[in-house]
C-alpha cells in the first residue's frame, strides 16, 4: 500500500530542500514537534494515533529513479528546470537520518503537547513533515471520534464507513483508527487483512430485493449462514420485517440453530427498537440482539439511550469514518530548536501576534502526573535539556494559574520511535488491538469531568518553570528586535 | 497504489456473495445505479468525478491467493470458518463480468440521476459496490467543492490540503478531484506524478526561522530560486515582511531577475493585502502578485472580494481537501432491475415510507436538453428499455410539475466505461486536465441561478412519462402486498 511515500509531500518541502542544499545548510540540525491547539469536537481529550503509519513511512522512505525523473521534468514558471540535477542526485542517495520520539498510540493527549518530536538534518525533518502530519492528524481525529462514540454506546460498535470515506486509504486508516479508539470491529475487509483487526457484517437490502419476498430472502440467508445470522428487517416495513425474522428464528430453533440478531437501518430507531424488543421477547427470543445503524454518532446514540431505545449493538459509518462534524484536526509541525555542526541546541519559536498561536521553544517532552488513586492530575511540558527543578506546572497563557504536583508519581509520554532513521518499535507497539487496550486503560485514568461532551473540564497541561521563562524571554527578545526593525 | 482492491469491500458483500453462490443465484443478473439525493453544500449542482478510479478498480480486480487465505482464516461467531472453502475457490477464478456505463468526469450532475450504472451477475455487481461508492462519493464531493471555490476566486487556486487530508490516498485523490473541479495546481507532489497534474509551491515559515533574520532568509531564497520566488511574509510581522520582500525584489531587479509574488498566511487578509498592494505599488512592483492562504473556502474568498481585498491567487487547503462543511456525499447504489437466465429485465425498487427515499426502477439513462443558446434546460431520466415517447419531464415528487422540452436538442450522458469486465475508456477519458476542461465548459452551460450559493434555483430533473408510470405502479403493488401481509 503506497509503500514508498517519499513524494507524498508538499512541493515546497522539496524546493526548500534544494534551497538548504544550495545555501550550505545541509549540515544544520533542526528539532520539530507536532502538536494541535484544540481538542476536536469541542471535547476534553484526544486519542493519539497514526504512529504506526509514521513508522512505516520512515522505514520505506527513499526517492526512486522514477521519482527523481518526475522531479527533473518539472518546470519553473519561466520554463527552465525547477530542480538542479546535482540536487536531484543527492535525493537518490538520501537516507533519512532522523531521531523520532512519539507518544504511543492509544494515549490520551491534550492541546499543546508534543505528540511527535523529530530531530536531525533540517532538510530531512522537513521532507517528512507533510506525510507525518497527514498520518497523525487523520488517525488521531478518527480514534478520538471513535472513543467518544464508544464512551456512550454501552455495547459493541462496528465501524462501517468505507463507502463514504475519503478515498480507499482514508477508509482503511479510518477503520484502523476506529479500532484504536475502541470499536469492536469494522466492515472493511481490506483493513481487516492489513491491520489484523476484527471484521463483521451480514447482508444488505439488496439481498432481500433479490428474492420475491422478504420471508423467502430471510429463510435463504438463515439456511446458508446459520452461524452468523443477523437479519436486516427494514427493506420494506420494519415491524413486518421483525415478524418475518421471528418466523425464521423459530424455524432455526427447530434445527437446533439460533438467530443472532436483527438490524434496523432506518426510521425512528428508539420507537422501532422498543417495538421490536417487545415482539422478540413475546416470542421467547430474549437473546436475539438488536443492532441499529443509520447516520449515527455519539450525540444520536446518547439521545437514543435517553429515549429508552432497546439497542444492544451499533453500526456507525459516515459520521465516524469522516469525523463528520469536524473532518480535520489542525495539527502543526513547528521548529522548536536548531543546532549548527558541533554546537549546542538553540531553542527557537514562531511568533504570532496572538501569544496563543506562538510555539514552544526547546527539546520538548511531557511528564504525566498521577494521583494516589491512579487518576491523571496534570501534564508538564519541559525542555529535555533543562531537567525540571520542581513539580510545578504553569498555564502558558495565564501565569497566575499554577498547580503543584509534588508528591504525585509521573511517567514520561514520549518514547523512541526511530534512531538515526531506523525504526525501533516492536510489532506490539504498532498493533491496533494493543493500542485499543491502551485507549481503554488511559480513559479509565481520566476523570469523568474531562470526558463529558458539554463544556468538559479543561485538563491541566502546563509548562515547567524554566521552559516558561525560556519562552517568555524569546518572545520578548523577538518582539524587541522586530520593534527596532520597524522604526 | 492499492493496485488490487478486491478486498476493499464491506464484509457483507462477501457473505452475501457466498449466500448467492449457495442458493444458486449466481446465474441471475442485476442492474444497479449509483445516485445521490441532494447536492452537497446546499448547492445547486455537483461535478461528477471518480470514474477514472472506477476504471482502475475494474481493471485490477481479482482475489489473490493471499486474499483468499485471509478470508479462509475468518471465524464465524461460533468459531467455525465463516467461508466455505469451495466458495473461496470460486473467488480465485472470479473475473468481473459487468457492463458499466457512467457520466464522464467533469460533467455537471444533479440529485436522482444515475451517475454510474452497473449490470451483470448480481454477485459481481455487489462485490464492487463499496469501492465504487468510495471512489465516486469522495471525488465528486471534492470536485464539487473545488468548482465552488474556483467559481468565486477570480484568479488561480492552488490546492494544498495534503497535511490535513484523510489519509495518503485521501490526499492524492482530493488533489486530483480539486484539479477536475477547476483548481490550477496542487502542492501534492505525489498526486502530480500519479495523475500528471500541475504542482506548485515555494517555502514555509520554517525556512525563515532557519536563518538569523527574515531578510537574510529572503535573500537566500531569491539567490537559489530566482525563477520561482514567492516569499512568505508573515513569519513575524506581515508588513515588515512585505518591506523585506521589497528590498529583495529591488536587489533582484539589479540582477535582471523578478520577484514573482508574496504570500500572506495569517491575520486580516483583506486589510493586509490592501496595505501590501500599496507598499508594492509605491515601490513600483505592480506586477508582483499577492497570494493568500489560511483556512479559506468559497465563503471566505467571497467575503474577501466584498471587502476589496487585493488578492491575485489563492491557496486553499483543509477546507477543500476534506470538504470541511460537508465531508461526505451520501451517494447510494441500488438495485433497479433483475433478470433470470434467458428472461427479460424486470424493474425493481426499494420502497421507503417516504416516497423521496424510494429508488427508481428500470435500466436508467439520462438525456440532457439544451436550449438554442446552449444553456441546459432540463434533464430526463428514462428507462433504456422504453424509449421516450415525448420530451416531457415530470417531477417525481410532484406530478403536477412538468416541463415540455420538445424542440430542444439533447445529449445522452451515460457512456460505456466497461463491457464484459473490460474497461473501454481511452486515456483521454481518464485524464484529469481533460475533465477540468469539461467542468469549465459544463458550468458555462449552467444558468447562473443554478450556481449561486444562497438558495440556488433547483435545476429541472424529471422522469420520462413511462418511467413515472412504471415507478408508481411498482410502489402501489408493493404497498398493497405489504398491506395484505400486515393484515
Amino acid at each position: 500500500m503506497l509503500e514508498n511515500k517519499a513524494l507524498l509531500t508538499d512541493l515546497y518541502q522539496l524546493t526548500m530542500a534544494q534551497a538548504y542544499w544550495q545555501t550550505g545548510k545541509m549540515q544544520e540540525d533542526g528539532c520539530f514537534y507536532l502538536h494541535f491547539r484544540e481538542n476536536p469536537f469541542q471535547g476534553g481529550y484526544s486519542i493519539a494515533c497514526g504512529m504506526a503509519q509514521v513508522a512505516e513511512l520512515i522505514t520505506n522512505h527513499h526517492f526512486t529513479d522514477e521519482d527523481v525523473s518526475y522531479l527533473a521534468s518539472l518546470p519553473a514558471p519561466d520554463g527552465t528546470a525547477l530542480f538542479n540535477p546535482d540536487f536531484l542526485e543527492t535525493l537518490k542517495d538520501l537516507r533519512l537520518d532522523v531521531d523520532i520520539d512519539a507518544v504511543k498510540e492509544g494515549t490520551v493527549v491534550f492541546p499543546l503537547e508534543p505528540l511527535v518530536r523529530v530531530s536531525g538534518p533540517i532538510m530531512h525533518c522537513q521532507l517528512i513533515e507533510t506525510a507525518l502530519l497527514n498520518a497523525v492528524n487523520f488517525e488521531t481525529l478518527i480514534a478520538t471520534k471513535a472513543a467518544r462514540v464508544c464512551q456512550v454506546a454501552k455495547g459493541p460498535v462496528a465501524e462501517f464507513g468505507l463507502r463514504r470515506a475519503q478515498g480507499p486509504m482514508g477508509g482503511n486508516l479510518a477503520s484502523r483508527a476506529a479500532i484504536v479508539g475502541g470499536c469492536a470491529s469494522t466492515s472493511n475487509t481490506m483493513a481487516g487483512k492489513l491491520y489484523g483487526i476484527p471484521v463483521s457484517g451480514t447482508h444488505a437490502h439488496s439481498w432481500v430485493m433479490a428474492f420475491d419476498s422478504e420471508l423467502e430472502a430471510f429463510r435463504a440467508y438463515a439456511r446458508v449462514m446459520p452461524h452468523n445470522c443477523v437479519l436486516l428487517v427494514d427493506t420494506y416495513d420494519v415491524l413486518q420485517g421483525v415478524r418475518n425474522a421471528i418466523i425464521v428464528a423459530k424455524e432455526m430453533e427447530q434445527l437446533g440453530q439460533r438467530l443472532s440478531g436483527i438490524r434496523i437501518d432506518s426510521g425512528d430507531l428508539a420507537w422501532l427498537s422498543i417495538q421490536a424488543r417487545e415482539l422478540l421477547d413475546k416470542a421467547g427470543l430474549t437473546d436475539v440482539t438488536i443492532f441499529a445503524s443509520n447516520d449515527l454518532d455519539e450525540y444520536t446514540i446518547h439521545s437514543l439511550h435517553d429515549q429508552g431505545a432497546r439497542i444492544d449493538a451499533w453500526g456507525v459509518g459516515t459520521r465516524l469514518a469522516t469525523a463528520f462534524d469536524q473532518p480535520a484536526l489542525g495539527g502543526v509541525y513547528k521548529l522548536c530548536a536548531k543546532r549548527e555542526p558541533g554546537k549546542d541546541w538553540v531553542p527557537s519559536l514562531k511568533l504570532s501576534e496572538q501569544t496563543k498561536k506562538s510555539t514552544l521553544p526547546g527539546i520538548l517532552s511531557i511528564r504525566r502526573y498521577l494521583g494516589a488513586d491512579g487518576i491523571m492530575v496534570g501534564d508538564m511540558i519541559f525542555d529535555r535539556g533543562m531537567p525540571p527543578v520542581d513539580d510545578l506546572i504553569i498555564d502558558p497563557f495565564d501565569e497566575l494559574r499554577q498547580k503543584d504536583l509534588s508528591g504525585c508519581s509521573y511517567v514520561e509520554l514520549l518514547e523512541p520511535l526511530a534512531r538515526a532513521g531506523k525504526v525501533v518499535l516492536s510489532s506490539s507497539d504498532v498493533d491496533a488491538l494493543e493500542a485499543r487496550q491502551r485507549t481503554i486503560e488511559n480513559l479509565k485514568q481520566l476523570h469523568s469531568s474531562n470526558k463529558r461532551f458539554l463544556n468538559p473540564h479543561s485538563y491541566p497541561v502546563g509548562l515547567e518553570t524554566q521552559l516558561l521563562r525560556q519562552r517568555d524571554s524569546l518572545i520578548r527578545a523577538s518582539r524587541s528586535i522586530e520593534g527596532l526593525r520597524k522604526k
